[in-house]
This record gives C-alpha cells, structure tokens and sequence, in this order.
C-alpha cells in the first residue's frame, strides 16, 4: 500500500479546530509523514446595498488580516513543530487556494474540518466538499463538533 | 488523541476501488480498528421518455441486483476477514444509507472512493461531498485515479 509522504492541514483558525490539529499531526506520526500547514485569508465580496456585492479592494485590512493570521499560524505551527518552509498563508478562496497548493507541493493527503451544513448552508455547499470534488490527492474532513 | 475504533468501507465496485480498500484495510491495521463493509444497491429512477422519469419498484430486478451484489461483497469481506456480522447490504440512496448505517453502527470513520468531477457532474455533486455534508464522524475520501 502507498503510505502517506506528506500531508496538508488546512487550518482555518475555527472553533474547535484543535480536533483536526491532532488528527493531522496523529496521522503524520502515524505514517511517519511530514507535515505543512496552509491558513487561506478569505478575500470576501462586501455586500454593497445599492451597487450589489462588490469584491473589496481594501489593501489596509488585508494586510491586518494577514498579520493576525500569520501570527495565529505561527502560534499553532510552533506548537506542531512545524518548520518555517512549510507555513503558507494565501489571500483567496480557501478551496481553490487548498487544492492549488496541495498540488503545487506534492501533498498526498489534505486533512480540514468539516461544519455541519443545513438548511441554506447545506444548498450553498462547503469547503471540504469542495475541495473532495477538486483534489487531485485524498483528503479527510475531520467532523467538528458544535 | 482519540483514536478510531470503527471503521466503515463504503463499498461501490467501482473500477480503481481497490485502492480505497486498501487504505481502509491499512488504516484499520493502524488504529487496531474494527472494520466494516457496506455496499449500497442504487434505487435509480429509470427514465421513461413519455412519462418523465419514474421510480422503478421492478422487485425481480432487486432481487438480482442484491444477489450479485452479496456475491461480490462477500468475496470482497473475505479478502479482509471482515466477518459475516461486519457486511451490509442496503438498497436507497447510497448517501442517505452511508450516513445511517454509519450513524447506527457506532462508526467513527468512513472510507470510501471520491471520483473526479468536471462540467455537470461537478454541479450535481457526488456521494462522497453529500456523506461529508451529512454524517456524525469523519470521512476519508480515497482519490480514484482515473
């Protein structure tokens, strides 16, 4: 059987991530893989009541947004022993950003939480599912529990 | 780390499913996991070109279906030594009866096979994102290389 050789957590800094955290870094230990961590700073349309939604071009928050994320992703990745070379922060949307970089290095397997999805957020869909339809590599959703 | 206890192969027979056993088998073998197996008979509505599509109660036509399927579920369960107590049959909809089987089961994994999506597939969505979006515990979808 092929064995895991490197493995991605897509970190999204939720509550409750910390579930998907220790699946990660068990299952890395597990296959004696190496481990990188990517957190994707969400760039989203600002809706707009009289022009409809509008994609922001706001370089002052986005550049706070990376600091805060940045500083949380290292914070986390420090904790896992992760080094400096294998910590990305993207600005965009986290699937595509998830399967772009899981692809451009190699990764075998994505590890993310899973949200449960009802009502309206189960029609609009979700990131982890998402990234399954569009993975070129396996990825396990770790259910978060609320 | 919690570990998984119970393990669930979500068993389609698909061409490249092999590699999706596998990965259950050897992930089982890591957590000293139970596993179990599960196929689901698709209850497909049958198009019919002059009264829209309708769904079928053709209870030979089951029959069959359930029969070649046990067959080919048993010689799969058997490779595995999963016992007779440990293979399900189902016929539904092979996301609902993932989620419910899993859910009655007690398992704490799914395993199964998530297939490339492009063009119209993409849209209409596949079993592997609905189980994601649905189930109680953690879903590892198996890239099938196509």
């Amino acid at each position: 059987m092929d064995t895991y050789h490197h493995l991605l957590l897509a970190a999204d800094f939720s509550e409750h991530s910390d579930r998907v955290t220790r699946r990660a870094q068990d299952l890395a230990q597990k296959y004696q893989a190496e481990i990188s961590v990517l957190h994707v700073v969400e760039n989203l349309p600002i809706a707009d009541a009289a022009y409809g939604p509008v994609i922001p071009f706001d370089a002052d928050l986005t550049d706070q947004l990376i600091e805060a994320a940045t500083k949380r992703l290292a914070d986390l990745a420090d904790g896992m022993s992760i080094p400096e070379n294998r910590r990305w922060i993207e600005v965009g949307s986290p699937k595509n950003e998830i399967v772009r970089i899981a692809k451009e290095k190699n990764v075998d397997l994505i590890v993310l939480g899973s949200h449960g999805r009802h009502g309206l957020a189960l029609l609009l869909g979700s990131t982890a599912a998402s990234v399954i339809h569009r993975a070129h590599c396996d990825v396990l959703a770790v259910r978060m529990r609320e």
